[in-house]
């Protein structure tokens, strides 16, 4: 099975951390973007500063073994060493209703 | 400001209780479909039935003033009461980067 997947990760960032989170999942975004089978991906940050997730990563991936492949790429510690401080809620998704 | 938002909620919802939850939203759906400002939704279900948030919707609406209407109106209670059983971390987001 290789159909397309969602991945949703909410993260909690305190209030005035929005600045530095923003730069660490960048640097994530960017190296990402060049494994293969990821489609694209959206930050999502709340109106509410003080929201219980600041933020929330909905991204697109080809399929799952793609991403779990992209998940134990050499390159992936080094490109989120900043994301460490914010506690993510990480899980793979598909659309059921719409 | 009338800006287009993005309602995220994140449901803890138990591996056995998807079908009786995605009734229950369904009918939150169609009342919500009704509502002024509303665009659409996309309900996602984890891949994993053990998830922390085996549900997640991703809605649009027009503008964070009408889905606070819509959250006021009269016929929400009614139209939500099947969701009482399963927590909602819900808020309003935009998109910030890509």
């Amino acid at each position: 099975m290789s159909e397309p997947v969602v991945l949703i990760s909410a993260f909690e960032v305190p209030a005035g951390e929005a600045e530095a989170f923003i730069a660490a999942w960048e640097r994530t975004r960017d190296y990402l973007r060049t494994q293969p089978g990821y489609i694209d991906t959206a930050l999502h940050q709340s109106l509410a500063p003080d929201a219980e997730f600041q933020f929330v990563n909905v991204a697109h991936w080809r399929s799952a073994a793609e991403h779990s492949a992209a998940m134990r790429s050499p390159g992936l510690r080094e490109a989120t060493v900043g994301m460490a401080g914010y506690r993510p809620h990480p899980a793979l998704y598909q659309v059921v209703r719409t």
